[in-house]
C-alpha cells in the first residue's frame, strides 16, 4: 500500500489562510493613540512614538511576504504531499502563527536585547523550516514534478539566506544595536546576487 | 529562460483572505459599550457616541470594498503574474492591512486633523498602487489577455477618481472641517459618470 | 457590450472568508476570567457568569451559520454575478462583519432592552439583504440557473421566515423580556415545516 | 426529488478557513510582556512566566492541526454532502471556534482544576463530533467513495484515540496534577500503533 497523500490545493489554501492571517493580526498589536493623546501631545508627536512598532510591523509583514513567496515557488514543484512534508508545513505554521506575539513584544521593548534575539529566532526558525521542506521536496523521490538540481539549489540558497540573516542580527544584538535592527535589509541586498547567479546557469 | 511566473489562483485567494480579514477586522475597532453606560446613559446616547466610529467603519468597509472590486475586475484580464505585479500587489496589500489601524486611529481622534490625514492618505497609497497594477497590467506585455485600450483607460480612471478624492479630502481637513469628513461621497458621485463614459466609448 | 459580470468563485471565497471570520470573532468578545476569580469564586461561579456571553455566541453562531447555508444554497442556482448582485452581497456581509460587535454589546447588557434590539436588527437585516439576494437572482433573467418557482419561493420562505423571528423578537423585547430572548428557536421550529411544504410541492 | 446536497469544496474552503482563523488567535490570547516588565525582570524571567500560555498554545495549536488532518483524510472519501453531515461539520467547527476561549481560560488558571477540566472537554467534544462526521460518512450510502471498513475503522479509531486520552486527562486533573497536564502526549504515543495495525490490515 502506498502511504496516505494528503490533498495538495486544500494544503496550499491552509497555509495562505495562516500566512494572510498572521500577516493582518500583525496590525491589532500597535495600540491605537487616544484622542487626548492627539490633542496634548499632537500627531506628528503621538506617531514618531509608535515607530518602533511600525518597524516592527513592517519588517514582520515582508519577512512573512518572503516566507509565503518561498512556499508558493516551493508549492509549484510539488506534485503530492506525504504526511512528512504536511508535518514540516505545519510546524513551519506554527511559528507564523507566532510572529503576531513576537513582533509585539520586540517592538514593546525596542532597546532591549532580549525580546530582539527572541523576535529574530523566530524569524530564523520559519527560515530553517522552510529549508527543510525544500530540501525534503528535493531529495524525495516522487514528491517533486519538474525540479531540476539547479532551481532546486537556488531555492534553499533563498532560504538559507533569511535564515543566516536573522541568526546574525541575533548575535550582533548582543553588541551593536543598530547593525542588529537593520540587518533585515541584508536579505533584500544578497538575494538579487543570489538570482543573478541561478538564471545564469539556468540560462547557460 | 523565462522568468519565473507565480500561481495566479494561489496570489487571488491570498489576497481575497486579506481584503475579507482586513474588513472584519474593523469591528474590532469599535469599542463595546459596557452595561453600566447602557444603563446609566440608555442605548441612544451609548449608541450616539459611537457615531464616529460608525462612520469610520463604514467608510473603510465600503471603500476597501471598492479597491477589492477593482482586484476583481483587473484580475479578470492578468494571465500571468510576474515578480513586479506579485510586489505591486503585496504592497497594496500592506497599506490594507494598515487600514484598521488608521481607522481606529481616526474614529477615536474625529474632531482632530491629523489622524484625518492618516487616514486619508492611507487609502489614497492603496488607490496609488490600485493604479500601479493596472498601470503595469496594461503596459507590460504578455501579461493581460483581452484587456483593450479603452478598458484599461476606464479602470485607470476609476482607480485615479479613488485617489484624487482621498487627496483632497486630506487637504481639505486643514480648513473645511465637514467638507473633508464627507469627501468620499465624492467617489460614489464621480464614478457612475466614468462608467458611462466608458460604456459609451465601449459600444461605438 | 453585456455589463461586467464578476467571477463566481471568487466572490463565493471572499463571502466565506467574511462568514467565518465574523463566526471566529465572536469568540474573542468573550472576556477571559482572571486566575484571581477562579480562586475566589470557582469556576462553576465563573463561568455561569459567562453565561450571556455563551449564550449570545451559541445564537450568533447558529444565525450565522443559517445564513451561510443560505448563501450555498442560492449561489448554487447563480450563473453569473451582476454589478447588482455583487453589491446586495457586499451589504449583507456588512451587517455579518457589524455582528461580533452586536453580539457582545447584547451579551453585555443581557438584561436592557436597547443592546438586544439592536442585536435583534442587526440579524433582520442580514435577513432582509438574504431575502433581496433570492429574489434578485429568481427575478432577473440569465443570472440563475436550473431554479424553478417552487425552489425559489422555498428559499425565499427560509429567508423570510428568519427575518420574521427577529422583529417579533426586537419587538417582544419591550415586554416579554424572556420571550425575546428565546424567539431565535422558532426559527429552527418553523424551518422544517418549510422544508416539508415545499419537499412535497416538488416531489408532486 | 433528492435531497438537497452542498458543495463540497465550499464546506472544505469554510471549515479550512475556521481551523486556520482559530489557530491563529491562539496567538492573541498569550499576554504581551511590557518593556517595563523586561526592564525590571529580565526577559528570561518575564518569558518563563508565560510558559503555561506557550503550553497552552502549544497543545491547542497541535491538536487542531490533528483534528485538520482528521478532517482532511475524511474529506477524500466523501462525495456529497447532505445536510446531516453539513450540521456534523458546523457542530465541530463550533468547538473549534471556542478553542482560543478555553485555551486562554486554561493558561490563565494553570494551577486550577476547573479550567482545565473545560479545555480537556472542549477538546474531547470536536473529537466526539470528528468521529461521529466518520461514523456517518461511512455508514450512510452514497456518501463516501472508494472508503473501505477497515480504513473506516482506521479513522474511527484515529478519532477516539483522542476522545479518549482527553477524557482520560479530564478525569485525571482531580487528583493527579501533572498527568493530566501532559496527558495529551498520550495521542502521539498511541497514533503510531495504530497507524501500523491498521496498515499491516490493509496491506494483507
Amino acid at each position: 500500500m502506498k502511504n496516505f497523500e494528503y490533498d495538495k490545493s486544500r494544503v496550499i489554501n491552509f497555509s495562505d489562510a495562516v500566512f494572510s492571517i498572521a500577516m493582518t493580526l500583525l496590525v491589532l498589536e500597535i495600540a491605537i493613540p487616544s484622542a487626548r493623546q492627539v490633542k496634548t501631545d499632537g500627531t506628528w508627536s503621538v506617531l514618531s512614538n509608535l515607530i518602533p512598532n511600525f518597524v516592527g510591523f513592517l519588517v514582520s509583514f515582508f519577512v512573512i511576504a518572503l516566507y509565503w513567496i518561498a512556499h508558493l515557488r516551493l508549492m509549484k514543484y510539488v506534485s503530492s504531499i506525504p504526511s512528512k512534508l504536511l508535518w514540516l508545513n505545519i510546524l513551519l505554521l506554527l511559528f507564523v502563527v507566532l510572529l503576531p506575539f513576537s513582533t509585539a513584544f520586540y517592538s514593546g521593548g525596542f532597546v532591549h536585547t532580549g525580546p530582539f534575539v527572541f523576535y529574530s529566532l523566530n524569524l530564523a526558525i520559519i527560515g530553517i523550516f522552510n529549508y527543510l521542506m525544500i530540501r525534503y521536496v528535493s531529495k524525495k523521490e516522487g514528491v517533486a514534478l519538474g525540479l531540476d538540481t539547479i532551481t532546486a539549489k537556488w531555492l534553499k540558497w533563498r532560504a538559507l539566506n533569511v535564515v543566516y540573516v536573522w541568526i546574525f542580527a541575533a548575535i550582533c544584538a548582543f553588541t551593536f544595536f543598530w547593525v542588529s535592527r537593520f540587518a533585515f535589509v541584508l536579505i533584500f541586498i544578497i538575494q538579487p546576487f543570489i538570482d543573478r547567479r541561478y538564471r545564469k546557469k539556468l540560462n547557460s
